[in-house]
C-alpha cells in the first residue's frame, strides 16, 4: 500500500530528473484536472428550454456568459502560475503531493461557484463563496510554493525567481479575493469589478521586472 | 507570483528545445481542452425522457445529432489547424500563452452554441450566434499565427508553410464564418449550408499545393 | 491555414520517428478522447431525485448499471485494439488523421447510445441504434487498418501482426454488431446477449495464436 | 485485430523500456480517467434553481460538499496508490491490463456513489454501495499488485517496497471499507466517520517505515 513511502518522505525527496516518468505523472494529471474544470464551465451556461423568445432569453444568460468568461480567464491564470512554479520544481515529496490535491480540489469547485455567480450574482452570498474558495485556492497555492523554497525543492538559482509567489507579493493574489468579501456586502458588484485586479497585477509585476 | 515573468517576456522568447517539458504542458493542456470539449459534444444529443413513442421522439433528435456531427467535423479541423501551427512553433512568450488560452476560451462555448444550434436552428439567433464564435475563435487564431510569424516564434524555413494562416489565404476560415451571419437572416439554412465551404476550402487548398 | 498541408499529403506520409512529437500529440489526443468518453458513462446512470424508498429506486436503474458496465467493456476494448494498432504505425498521412477523427466521432456517440440503451433497453430502437453506431466504428476502425496495411503506414515487420485487423477476421467485430441488428426486431435481448460474442472472439482468436 | 495479442501474451510480458511509448499511453489513458472522474465530482453539488432563500438552499447543499470533499480525498489517494505502484512497475500483459480497466471502472463509479451520499447519506444503502464500490475497486487493486509480483511484472529490487500492497497490509485498504458496510445498518454515519481510517492509515504505515 505504502509502495513509494520511502520515495516520497519528505526527508529524502526526489529528484525530478530520476524519476521523470513520475513527475511527469503529477504534472499531466494536475494539467488534466485544469482543462477539464476549465472546459467543464460551458455546461454552466444553460440552453433555453422551449423558447419562445429565444433573444429575450439568452439576454438572460448575459450573467452567466460573463461569469464563465471571468472564471475562465481566473481558471487560466491559476493555471499558468502554477505552469511557471512547476517548472522550477526539481524534487517533490508526498506533502507536496497532497498541498497540490488540496489545491486542485478547490480549483474543481470553480464550476460550481461560478454557476452560482452567474445565476445569483445580485445576492450577497454568490460573489462571496467564489472569493472564499479562490482565495483558499491562492492561499495554497502560496503556501505550496513557501514550502518548496524551504524544502528546497527548487533549486538555488531558480529561488528568487520563484520568492515572489511564496513571500509577500505572492499574498497579493488571496489579498484580492478576500478583501472582495467585506466588498460583497456593500455590493455584490464592487466584489466582482475588484477582481479584475487579479489581471491588473500581473501586468504591474511584469513591467517592474522588464 | 510572477516566478517565471523574465522568461516569458515576450522581448525574449523562451526556446521550445530548452524548455521543451514547460512547451510539452501548454501543448498537453491545449489538446486536453480541445478532447474535453468535442467530447462534452455527446452531452448536447437529449436522451427522450419517459417516451412512449421512442422512434419519434428520437426523430426529433435529429438536428440534434446534426448539429454533433457538423459541430465535432469543425472542432476536429481547428484542433488540425492548431497542431499543424504548433509543429512550427520553435519559441512562445507570455502574449502567445494568452492569446491561445483566448482561443481556447471560445473554442470551449462551442458546445453550447452547438446544442443552442440542435434546439433552435429554425431561429436566426442560434446560427448567428455560432457563426460569431467561429468567426471570433478564426480570428484569434490568425492572429495568433500572425504574432508568431512577426514575433520570429516560428523558424525561417517554415515560415513558408504557415504563412497562408496568417495573411489573406488564413483569413478564408473567418471569412466563411462572417459571411454567414447576414445569410442566416435571409434563412437560417443557408447560413448551416455555408458552413461546408470550410471542408471546401480546405481540399481546394490541398490540391493547388500538391 | 493549410501550414502543414504538405507534411500531411498521403502520397508523402510523416515518419513517425521524425516528427514524433506530433505523433504523440495524435496518440494523446486519441486517448484523451476515450478516456472522457468512457468517463462520461458515470453520467447515464441517472440519481433518484427526492426518492422516499431508495432500495426500489435504485433497483429500477439497474438496467442502467448493466448499459454502464456493457459500455465501459466495449470502449475498453475498442481502445485497447486502437492503442495495439497504432503502437504498430510507422508513418501518418492527412486521410488516416480524417479516419481516426471520424472513428472518434462514433466512439463519442456510445455515452448517448448507451444512456439509450438503459432507459429503453425493452424497446427494438435502443439495441439497434447501439448496434449500427458501434458497427459503424468496428468499419471505420477495420478501414483505417486496411489503409494503413496498403499505404505503407505500418513496417513490413508489423504486417503479419497487424493483417488479422484489415482483413477477414477484422470484420469479426463488425460482423457481431451488424448481425445482432437483425436480431433485435426477434428480441432486444437477444441482441444483447449476441454482442457479449465480443469477448469470446478474442479469447479464440489470443488461444489459437499462443 | 488481436494486433498485438502476442506481446500482451501473459507468458511473455512486454519490457517497459523496450516499448516506452505503449506504457506511456496505458499511464495516460488511467490518468485521464483520473482526472475526469475527480473533476465530474464537482456536477454532483447542485446549483440552486430559482431559489429564494440562497442561503438556506445552500445550507441543504452542505451534506453535497462534504461527500464532494471525501470523495475528492478517496480519488486523490486511489490515483497516488496507483501512481506509485506503477511506478514500480517493468512489464505488462493483457491480464494486467484487463484488471487495470476493471479497476478503472470502478473508480469511474465514484461521482454517482458521491452524488448518492450527498442525496441520501441519511439512508442506509448509499453508504452502503459507496463503501461496496470502493471496497471492490480496493480489492482489485490488491490483486493486480499481486498478480504483478507473482508474474514477476516488478522488478526484484522494488518487490520489497511494493509488497506491502500485494500482501496482508494490502488488505487494509479494501478492509475498511468491507467492515463499514455492516457499521451502516447501525448507522449511516458511523460507516461514514469509519472512512477517516483510510487516511490514518497512511500516516501509520508512512511512520513506521521512515
Amino acid at each position: 500500500m505504502e509502495a513509494g513511502a520511502r520515495q516520497f518522505d519528505p526527508r529524502t525527496p526526489e529528484e525530478r530528473s530520476e524519476r521523470e516518468t513520475e513527475f511527469a505523472r503529477i504534472v499531466a494529471f494536475t494539467d488534466g484536472v485544469f482543462a477539464i474544470a476549465i472546459t467543464l464551465l460551458v455546461l454552466t451556461i444553460e440552453v433555453p428550454q422551449g423558447s419562445k423568445d429565444l433573444l429575450a432569453d439568452l439576454r438572460h444568460q448575459l450573467p452567466d456568459l460573463i461569469a464563465y468568461a471571468l472564471s475562465f480567464a481566473v481558471i487560466g491564470r491559476f493555471w499558468l502560475l502554477h505552469h511557471r512554479f512547476f517548472a522550477h520544481l526539481e524534487r517533490f515529496d508526498s506533502r507536496l503531493m497532497t498541498l497540490n490535491l488540496t489545491y486542485l480540489g478547490l480549483i474543481v469547485l470553480v464550476p460550481f461557484t461560478s454557476e452560482l455567480l452567474g445565476d445569483y450574482g445580485d445576492d450577497v452570498e454568490a460573489p462571496v463563496i467564489y472569493a472564499v474558495v479562490l482565495a483558499a485556492a491562492a492561499l495554497v497555492n502560496w503556501s505550496m510554493v513557501r514550502y518548496a523554497i524551504r524544502g528546497r525543492l527548487v533549486n538555488p538559482e531558480s529561488r528568487v525567481a520563484v520568492a515572489g509567489s511564496g513571500e509577500l507579493t505572492g499574498l497579493a493574489i488571496p489579498g484580492i479575493f478576500l478583501i472582495s468579501i467585506p466588498l460583497a456586502f456593500i455590493s455584490p458588484y464592487l466584489a466582482e469589478i475588484s477582481w479584475a485586479l487579479l489581471f491588473l497585477v500581473r501586468s504591474t509585476l511584469a513591467r517592474r521586472r522588464s
